[in-house]
């Protein structure tokens, strides 16, 4: 399989414009983007076609995406991502006796590495502009919804016709500007990956949530796994006949690093982004998503540090989602201030006002866009009203492990008996292994009190939500059992009564049909099915609204062009992008300024006894014999811990290679500052910075707290003394 | 009134030991060091003897001691201090109608200045060395206790005998170097202060508990009040016909301020600091008494701050007793993480190790300080046996207003009927009045649920008291109230039948013998009858623990000074010095570095709209229209707010005057960095750094903000435009 040829490029570009983008530093840049950027002028040492060309063993090969991202470091199929990357597949391989969360581990051979459950590896092998394909289903009579579902059919269609005609390759066609371009992507899938080394969480999470989203920062946040396939080199599940996977193009380490005001670029798969869209979405996020949320998930954490609080077992059980949880409110309280100290919605307000100013000057731009950002607006309207209830409806499924259970039972009853391209995405044949898979990893991590707690509390929610967004199907519910005592009781006979939490049951109902489901009696079973037309409604809702936004949108971006004179990078979608930018520290506010580099004399700085700052002994023992190996920065006397740069990254970067003017790896990305929490929604030069654990620290910490012999000359650094 | 001439310095000299001090920027100098202080080649521009010389107007002259520091500024008594010093007295004059706390105050005429009810000011005069008058009253049979009451008698003959042939002067002794010299001070008493202008909690206490001892700091921090005297320019009490204080000498406000690594040095009266202390006496510390008051004054805080949540007035009767809990719980907490980070306990008993080896090695030291590190060692040892039990006794006093009222009415009905230098010192003749006034002030803040709160609280913490240390005088009371609801009944019986609270009732009792006060049969006067003798027990302790310490910390202020062949200047005592320093930023932490000077963009960065980020919306505008005045410096495009240096202050040097090279106003100090709270035991050119007001920003708000015309001629800075 090769990139696509100039043909397909071509037709990218013609989607997204051809002029140069805005901002010198800000943007996520596709592989189609590349081209367009004089990377060489910025500090780049190599040929830009080193990193991708076609037919090359590019960079871009050497990058995986795992959820978040790794790279490739042998040739041999390991890879480096971060420690909190691993995290959920080290927490599931750890027991009480075996606890490789805070112990960490490091195989002694190959045959020891242990299976990274859950985990699959993902690389980008070729895409396609697909847009003027998606986009030719439409036709001017659809309703809203209908257009969703036609779009959806066609990249569906796409999709099937891609991987028949490339057996054991996934194909994704993936929206780029919304409502406006579309590209096909193919991807190999590695799915079996190992746990090589991982330092303990002492090491790397240090810091922990008190740091998260923080710099100065100290955190040793990797991580090595290992990408295994079947003896014939493609693709398969875990088994010990599996051979490492080889990379067509793996990175160089460089363990001298990098120093102030060096140039660094990333690949990497950055999630979501949102600056294309408008102040009515930012307001929604600021005065009622993004709020309802830290809320909500600073009432389940504290649900479950409590149960936590006196069993380990129960704390390790916990600990994933715990963090998950804490991760991201953290991430929205850091947007939350950065939109009020920005005024954002203020700003994208009055920059709409002159563009709207703009529009109503020109009568024949008046009569095509003069009404879009009102349409918007109205749109994000109306979901306020509707809010309240679709986050109760949202998490009932996504909180609460036991009505998740009986609820996909149930969908998947129903949508697998449809023919295939009508399905509900993760109902599909390709997809139904994966979703099943996932749901029964979910059980490794039930824990009653907290699980009934949650729901407990969802349908105390739910009953208090008044008209608009009232959930009418509960209401015979709340009729049966008034008080909350009686509800208390209802809960109580559901997890007495429920027979979900039976590994073996749930795998029996995952092959049932409706009514067989139904005829079980099961009581989540049964909430599923009364809230079955609420989801429905719920589902026919968002596809409308997407049908309604995504043509809005589309004006929306042409107009925006037409008005700057100046074409966009789209918005970050999941898709590999590029990034670069230079070692450099920053101001987070009056009379403060944040250097770009921090040392191990940090780290023993922040080192208490307790978690998250209990360094290992060793280390400070380390550092006081002033045993640093090759890994000193002569600049500091010390060996440096994290680096910090003002490339443009976002979750889902966690884990990019930093690497140097040469394609070296000289760190691993792995979270922003608090500041840049904001990036998501407006990037700026003065505070947009993204921290990454600097690879001498990686090293070091394998050479000489770890021993990873082994490990260091697989790098092609053998240990030395 | 003269400042004492050569031979009195000489014999201070000769006490203090005549080599010059270690560290080069570490120390406050009592006004007999400055001789040997080369404050020229250090920075200053003017002659030291501007700043203190005998029979001249020097600077000195312009200092007040007003609990903190104030300084003149004008030739009619007007004085500048802090907004927190003055914080007592504006809550004071404060009512729901006229919230000057809130809202700020500017007199319109000095017809208009507001009495400062409680504050009085203080001038130092001169002093004189008595170390050999003081010492000499001890002779080697003396019992510990004895030894300093001999002591405490001496020093009330020499002050009894200084005051009568200097009528209207107040003398003090203070102890300089513990047990080794006494230093005799004469000053003038202010009775008569007012408020003149004080800007609103907003831009005063902008920033507050969050912001407290923290660096980047944005807090206008100042207040103007005017000292009067009688007509003929005596001390006097409040009066309508008093006259505006007439200071030798003010100090000259330079508009201009200061920039980065200016010299500038401050005069003022630091209250305490115990760098010659020994690590038994920081353990106690660190183990015992600073985490026992961090959580004893968290708790009160806490009863306050559900006491005022819901009523203003409430909260205002309040808040000057939480800011002062807060202040000290946070510079505890401060100190507390700078001993844990510095391991200053093991570095002090690594030095005393060093120096017992020094000891040890030579027969003639041993035979003389062979055991005084042990000796000091056992008193902290014995001293924590008892620890717990004494807490609960000085805080019955001290934080709960009706036994205090019962206690001082008891005390004082035994102390005032004994001769008057047999007296303890608040009973005295010369101070029984301010004692009397300070108790009846302290009724204006006086709310019952918290303060019955605070005594259920420490009757139950007494409950809890175990052998050693109980208080046995209790038992009797916990015997009849076995149960916590009778002990509930006990205090609510208590608070229903106490008369205290009412004022004459009060002042009447004050007047009464021992058994009229205890025939009144108050249950506080009853408990205060039954724990009389727990109360004389724990004097006496004192006292034997301050004559068994006080000639051991003479003896190793020797061995000391032998030891390092050095000599040192004396801990901080509440009596005027001097310290000096460059306006200088730090680094905090690894990574991290501050600059010394703040913006006004910086106040508006933190702003929010609730307090303690209130920002009035007036400066928001004024700042937007970027009118500052002559005020910007030109480096910051911006008028400057906060200023750090590396002079060495403690509590106390709030509102000392920061002075240029040239002795002329450049600020207002009223903090350190959370950092430097640990200065009180160990000073660091590296993070001891001090926090002033930038006059540029106390005259930009009283230009600008407050129009405050009138006072800005006084100080010979007219409002121009």
């Amino acid at each position: 399989m090769k990139i696509r040829t100039a043909p397909a490029l071509f037709l990218l570009l013609g989607t997204l414009g051809a002029t140069a983008v805005s901002a010198p530093d800000e943007g996520m840049y596709p592989l189609s983007e590349l081209s367009k950027l004089d990377l060489r002028a910025k500090g780049l040492q190599i040929a830009p076609e080193e990193i991708f060309a076609t037919g090359k063993p590019s960079l871009i090969y050497a990058i995986v995406s795992v959820g978040a991202t790794g790279s490739f470091v042998s040739p041999d199929g390991l890879f480096i991502t971060n420690h909190h990357v691993a995290f959920g597949a080290v927490q599931a391989a750890s027991t009480r006796e075996h606890d490789y969360l805070t112990n960490g581990f490091l195989a002694g051979t190959r045959a020891e590495e242990i299976q990274a459950r859950g985990m699959t590896a993902r690389i980008t092998e070729s895409f396609r502009d697909v847009s003027a394909d998606v986009l030719g289903v439409l036709h001017p009579g659809m309703a809203l919804a209908e257009r969703t579902r036609a779009i959806e059919k066609r990249i569906k269609e796409i999709v099937a016709e891609t991987e028949k005609t490339q057996p054991g390759k996934r194909a994704e066609v993936s929206e780029m500007f919304l409502g406006r371009s579309y590209v096909l992507f193919v991807y190999t899938y590695l799915k079996d990956i190992r746990i090589v080394y991982v330092p303990p969480r002492s090491i790397g999470e240090f810091g922990g949530e008190i740091d998260n989203w923080m710099w100065p920062r100290h955190t040793g946040d990797f991580s090595f796994l290992r990408a295994y396939t079947a003896p014939d080199g493609t693709p398969a599940d875990f088994s010990p006949a599996n051979i490492p996977f080889r990379p067509r193009r793996f990175l160089k380490i460089n363990p001298s690093g990098v120093n102030e005001n060096d140039f660094v670029f990333l690949l990497g798969y950055p999630g979501r982004t949102y600056r294309h869209y408008t102040a009515s979405y930012m307001a929604f996020e600021e005065n009622l998503r993004m709020p309802y949320v830290v809320e909500w998930y600073g009432r389940q954490i504290a649900l479950m540090e409590n149960a936590g609080a006196h069993d380990p077992d129960v704390a390790l059980k916990l600990a994933s989602r715990m963090k998950s949880l804490a991760n991201t409110m953290k991430n929205y309280q850091g947007k939350l201030k950065g939109m009020k100290r920005l005024a954002l919605v203020e700003k994208k307000r009055g920059e709409e006002k002159a563009m709207q100013g703009y529009v109503e000057a020109d009568p024949r731009l008046r009569a095509q866009y003069g009404s879009v950002l009102t349409d918007i607006d109205r749109t994000y309207g109306e979901m306020r009203k509707s809010f309240q209830g679709e986050m109760v409806l949202e998490y009932l499924r996504s909180g609460v492990n036991m009505f998740n259970f009986a609820w996909t039972a149930l969908e998947a009853s129903i949508e697998t008996r449809k023919p295939d391209l009508e399905r509900e995405s993760p109902y599909m044949a390709r997809n139904w292994d994966q979703t099943r898979q996932r749901l029964l990893l979910a059980r490794r991590n039930y824990y009653e009190p907290v699980d009934r707690a949650v729901f407990k509390e969802l349908l105390l929610r739910a009953r208090r939500l008044e008209e608009p967004g009232r959930i009418g199907a509960l209401d015979d519910l709340f009729r049966k059992h008034p008080s909350d005592q009686e509800l208390d009781a209802y809960v109580a006979r559901a997890y007495a009564s429920t027979r979900l939490g039976d590994e073996s049951y749930l795998q029996g109902l995952l092959k049932k049909s409706p009514d067989e489901i139904r005829a079980a009696g099961d009581p989540f079973v049964a909430l599923a099915d009364t809230l079955y037309p609420a989801y429905q409604d719920l589902r026919n809702r968002q596809k409308a609204r997407k049908g309604a936004l995504d043509p809005l949108f589309a004006q929306l971006g042409d107009l925006k062009e037409k008005y700057l004179g100046k074409n966009f990078i789209p918005d970050a979608n999941s898709t590999l992008r590029l990034t670069y930018g230079r070692i450099r520290g920053y101001s987070p506010g009056d009379a403060v300024y944040y250097r770009p580099l921090t040392t191990l004399a940090g780290v023993l700085e922040k080192t208490t006894l307790e978690p998250p700052f209990n360094t290992p002994p060793r280390i400070s023992e380390l550092h006081k014999s002033r045993d640093f190996g090759r890994y000193a920065l002569a600049a500091l006397k010390d060996v440096p811990v994290c680096i910090l740069y003002d490339a443009d990254t976002t979750g889902g970067n966690s884990g990019s290679p930093v690497m140097n003017a040469r394609g070296e790896l000289v760190g691993v990305n792995f979270d922003r500052t608090y500041e840049a929490t904001i990036n998501d929604y407006a990037w700026s030069e003065d505070y947009s910075r993204s921290i990454a654990v600097d690879i001498r620290y990686v090293l070091w910490v394998a050479e000489k707290f770890s021993g990873a012999d082994r490990l260091l000359e697989e790098l092609g650094i053998p240990a030395k003394d």
